[in-house]
């Protein structure tokens, strides 16, 4: 009898750890990405900011999988999953699979709102933060020879829409970006000149934090000098202009959106499956179809309620459930099962800036300087690969000591696609 | 009385040099280059082989004109210049000057050969360096899935045309990416399927340098596993085939051009200029244009004859040239004049691979283990800025130790567009 097949669809949080489960085992493991490499998406935001290169938050596919005897990597983009005919359908032809597990991740969700997803920047790919990056430092060095000061202040200001960790996050870099490196760069531009607002439509910023973290979360960006607008809504976009709900606009030539996500396209070309909120698939107790037990689905993908909620789109989420799935598949070949999914809370956190930090875990919450300090070692940990955290932890240091972003440039002066 | 100004136009080796000498004088100093950082072109050929990372060998100009106060830095194409009316005209608008300083340097010459043009690699910028490495890296992904032997063979062959430095540097280096890491990355894949064509038009490779070396490279390359193809032209190409002169065709994916290099096309747009060979700008021996004793050109776009012929496009000829037209605009301000240009010629070398290289200086000729050496250190003495140092000197230790290179990230999949 030959070994049975098993096609891993995506190589993100999920499908890497289900591929470290399945190496090497009495099966052929296949593992099917659109890009070549892992991408660490929590530090997206440091390329966008100038604070790392693009290459050091990706890790090469094949320097993992090739140390895998009898596994094998396909770099392909999946079209489609014929659940009936048991195959993944790719741009490089059909792969048939005996147990399939999809981690195919999430998009950004524009909400059908097309001017802001015409004009608004996210951070889901590696190139989209590389297109950030120009684009901002473009901002300033258009800035720097505007002698309107209405069109220089349009220049200078910078909407970020969504006050979860994401958007938190890059707040703050962006501050730190601008008034420790931006405004030495520019004599001609004071940092009090740029105004960056941070819109959030929930009555608080970081809404999964406790109370306590969220009050210190808000005041810190506040002393920063980023504007926090609560209980606001961004209804439209154009290149120079930010629409809120109730008709008022900002000038502004940039909006970063980090207020949604939604399950990846594959989720909407599947026949037959039921889908949650945000398009995504409603799984088993064991992350399977209902009428598919050979398919797993796992990840942002997943709509897996637990305690009577779904599970949140979040990196270690997807982590574990990979891990499960790759183990029920082992534990099904050998006759066995195991008990149901069950998600392994450990926490959460979101830095704000230099020697600041919110976390929680276990309900206890910390702040400052130590939960700065976890956040980074915590980062430096997961991410792939020894010499990227050497790149990473070099850069941070960097920027620690010497106040400066030396990741700077303007790689390219063309504007991104429009995205489709 | 109002100060002087002095604009110079383009960042290379050669603007770079000069603007050190002119910061902070008595003077207005206005840098302008199309770029916001300075490129060290001479590593562009480890980024396109996965060595490193495009960030490493990019210094931001800005952090280093800030700390001139009273000279500025304007991030500007320039289309022209009106010798006449003693302007610089840009995208952003005429920038006036009372000395010039143009410093533009080269493009890549395919001799009008249109299919070439359109079809080869070159690494003049940032962004071919990386359309050059995800390229490269593609052929082997296709290829891992191809099952047509001829196809397959053609998708794994790799056209380097010239046998100058940079030719010998990219194929070495590219054999090392495919022997010591792509062989390993695709186990379908052997090392021997991999042709590697250097093709030179004259009777040996760097033409240069001393008969001994030129010997050594050649045969270091040869035991390598590149195919010296000497007495060779290139006449035309198709994105799957190159022609050589006499009507063979070489099937092949990827043809990478280094056999040519002509002045900037800024060279062409100037009025009334005396032109030399390639396009470069004939000067006088101070380096300024005949008639306008205020505008000096140097680096790669001037044609400066020394001993009869004129010097080469090369960093040091550039940034000796940046230094003396400088010096010679501050000598002018006090009414004085200095000794006629004069280069110091301190030798040239070439890296061929992992502890092999070859270098000659003041009659001295070195190969091997200790050319290698003085090869790395030179390079690293002259990349400008702490932290690239850092990071080169990171990667290079990382792939001596570890024979690896973690910077094989197909960042997009789109073929570059075609060049103008």
């Amino acid at each position: 009898m030959s070994k049975k097949r098993v096609v891993i669809a995506g190589m993100g949080f999920g499908g890497l750890r289900a591929s470290k489960v399945l190496a090497e085992k009495d099966i052929e493991l296949i593992m099917i990405d659109r890009n070549n490499y892992h991408l660490f998406q929590p530090l997206l935001y440091q390329v966008a900011t100038a604070g790392l290169e693009q290459e050091a938050i990706a890790y090469p596919l094949r320097g993992l999988t090739r140390r895998w005897q009898g596994d094998s990597f396909l770099l392909a983009e999946i079209s489609g999953i014929d659940l009936n005919d048991k195959c993944v359908l790719t741009d490089s032809g059909k792969v048939p699979y005996d147990y399939l597990i999809v981690a195919a991740g999430s998009r950004t969700n524009f909400f059908g709102m097309e001017s802001v997803a015409t004009y608004a920047f996210d951070l889901k790919r590696l190139d989209q933060a590389e297109d950030l990056r120009n684009h901002i430092l473009l901002m300033y060095e258009k800035a720097s020879r505007e002698t309107d000061p209405q069109k220089k202040a349009a220049l200078l200001t910078f909407v970020i829409v969504g006050g979860g960790p994401t958007g938190v996050e890059f707040s703050g870099a962006l501050r730190e970006l601008i008034v420790y490196v931006l405004s030495l760069d520019h004599p001609a531009i004071s940092a009090t000149e740029t105004r960056i607002v941070l819109v959030e439509a929930a009555e608080s910023l970081l809404t999964a934090m406790p109370d306590e973290l969220r009050r210190y979360a808000h005041d810190k960006l506040r002393s920063m000098g980023v504007e926090v607008m609560l209980e606001t809504r961004v209804v439209g976009a154009t290149a120079e202009s930010v629409e809120l709900y109730g008709g008022a606009m900002i000038a502004s030539h940039t909006l970063f959106w980090s207020a949604g996500v939604a399950a990846a396209e594959l989720a909407g070309n599947l026949s037959g499956v039921e889908r949650g909120a945000a398009g995504r698939i409603v799984v088993q107790p064991d992350l399977s179809l209902s009428n598919h037990p050979e398919v797993f689905v796992v990840g942002d993908m997943a709509c897996c309620v637990n305690n009577g909620v779904p599970l949140p789109m979040m990196a270690p989420v997807a982590s574990q459930q990979g891990q499960y799935a790759a183990r029920m598949v082992l534990a099904r070949e050998r006759g066995k099962t195991l008990p149901p999914f069950h998600y392994f809370d450990k926490g959460s956190m979101a830095t704000i800036g230099k020697s600041s930090a919110v976390a929680t875990t276990a309900g206890f919450n910390f702040r400052g300087y130590i939960a700065w300090l976890a956040w980074l070692l915590l980062h430096l940990y997961y991410l792939i690969g020894f010499r990227n955290r050497l790149v990473v932890m070099m850069n941070w240091t960097y920027a620690y000591w010497f106040q400066e972003r030396q990741v700077r440039l303007i790689t390219a002066k063309k504007r991104r696609a429009v995205p489709v």
